[in-house]
């Protein structure tokens, strides 16, 4: 029974701040969130002395239980914290090795498989130091990419889609230079991945119909190709071709009043041309309560759009609610996936 | 007495919001703001039939009186909104015409022109339409190089900041496609604008040591050139010149986390690489309050960061919010100028 499968949480690198807010969102598990409801049951791919180690630097007193497979995870979560197997490791806050980021490798994979399996309803990935974790054997730029390799779907079809409670965003291009944006737009990329959002948000996110805001790459979208023609070339058409499968698309949309609260009614998602495009406007609103949400994947995950924050890690510090967020929406879209699968 | 001299408000496009902003923002002279004082005098550079018009379009009662001189403000404000001079033209909200472009241009350059001679201590312009005033003989960009070129100043040395109750931002690329912007920075450019920037805020904001926080270029800052190399080649050098001449420059900072609401409190202003980087967070998070204010001027002059939004004007709908906080500027930066030039 899928509906009844806990979501898995990975350690995230373990000298950062996964560990420790794992366990503070078990700590707030039973808190009323903006939908009356509490957490839904989770367990954590590993850790056991690890995460209550992080518990106790933050001054939390978390039981933890280890279990033996995912079933038992439902029964164990509302008194402690549910742990699947031994893999462990030393908790060394602020002080990242190879040993962690193997940890972290493993925590990772171990997590998704059984997320592919269905033994658990969806992985909610913590922050890990991608560049000590290729050093480790992970092949991957990062964990979206991991995911959708594990489950199947080719790395430019997983589409990484950041959700905040008062914005939705999709960046077209991540992790590139600024100047090479332009070069890296296309009508296919654009109109594949709008798609891509559009039925995930349909699927998993009770909107059967999103309206899709696509943002123009040139100031004031280019005022009619006196700063830049992208928007005539490549977006426009790609608007055209969205438009004619059905699909709410609107724009381009000239990107610096695409983010004004009034704007904000007027769509579901935000499509982005470039990675600060999308991440500017979400962390400026947002901040502590970003999502980095998977789409297009069999599987469902989630993430706290943040990184490992080696700096304060161990300290008590890093806020919980990106995690708690992360966990919520994992959670929500699961339900929605299990209801769906109910016959009627 | 620079101190005494009233601010001049320009018409703008006379089928845009402006005159009706005129009217509504005097409409409100007396409310108290942020600092709990009220508007200091203005008078608007012609259009009393004008003003009397859109002040009806919004069910204003705006008594307008005409003064013949800049002094007769100051008298007047207090019950009547006063009107300088006989030019004035037809009101045709939301059909923008040649006639209508020419009276714009008119009150702009005798606006500009009483300012410079000290009769106003600062010009608060409302908003034109660029191309329908190139069409009458207006031969720059924008209302920024205007009044950089009546001051006597070149255009590259007018920076332009947007300022709102939360941020305040320079782009220091404005009306240019994104391919073109990373060909655009140079070393110099930023230094100089953040300099003209630092000494603008210590002049006229109160500010003797702005702390300035100089935005990368590229995603997470380039990472160490993985994205980008601009941040090492352009950027730091200049930061590092900027430091050297005792100024509190940092960065270049990862732009997406620069506007997060902890990061907002660590700086004055943010100099940002191009327009969106700039206006995104701006409009995101003071979009009807924003003020496009112009430094390294000898005069002052603000303006309210939107445009002529022909579709809505005559329909009491456009907010006054930036209008109202562009003559709160304008009134502050002139107290404080008439303030430092009183003899100790």
């Amino acid at each position: 029974m899928t509906s009844a499968a806990p979501l898995v949480l990975t350690l995230g690198d373990p000298a950062g701040v996964g560990p420790e807010l794992i366990a503070a969102a078990w700590a707030r598990r039973v808190e009323d969130g903006p939908n009356g409801l509490g957490l839904s049951p989770f367990f954590a791919m590993g850790g056991a002395e690890l995460i209550a180690a992080a518990a106790a630097s933050r001054g939390l007193s978390v039981p933890i239980e280890r279990i033996a497979s995912p079933a038992q995870a439902a029964e164990v979560f509302p008194h402690a914290l549910p742990v699947l197997g031994d893999l462990d490791g030393a908790y060394t806050p602020g002080e990242p090795n190879r040993e962690g980021a193997a940890l972290a490798l493993a925590s990772l994979s171990l997590a998704a498989r059984l997320t592919v399996e269905g033994e658990a309803s969806a992985i909610v990935t913590a922050p890990i130091h991608k560049a000590r974790l290729a050093e480790v054997g992970f092949v991957h730029p990062g964990q979206t990419e991991f995911v959708a390799a594990a489950s199947g779907v080719a790395a430019e079809d997983a589409v990484m889609m950041l959700a905040g409670p008062t914005l939705r965003t999709v960046p077209l291009t991540v992790h590139t230079s600024l100047a090479s944006v332009p070069g890296l737009i296309t009508p296919e990329l654009v109109e594949r991945r709008s798609a891509i959002t559009a039925a995930a948000l349909a699927r998993d996110f009770g909107l059967p119909s999103p309206r899709l805001a696509i943002a123009a790459l040139n100031p004031h979208a280019g005022e009619e190709g006196r700063m830049g023609d992208e928007e005539s070339r490549l977006i426009e058409p790609a608007i055209a071709a969205l438009r004619a499968r059905g699909i709410d698309a609107t724009g381009p949309h000239p990107a610096d009043a695409l983010f004004a609260e009034r704007a904000r009614a007027t769509y579901d998602v935000a499509i982005c041309m470039y990675h600060d495009q999308a991440l500017i406007p979400l962390k400026a609103l947002d901040f502590d309560q970003g999502v980095n949400v998977t789409l297009g994947l069999p599987i469902i995950r989630t993430s706290p759009d943040h990184g490992t924050a080696f700096a304060i890690a161990g300290r008590n510090i890093a806020d919980a609610g990106a995690t708690i967020a992360a966990i919520r929406m994992a959670g929500d879209c699961a339900a929605r996936r299990a209801q769906a699968a109910i016959p009627a």
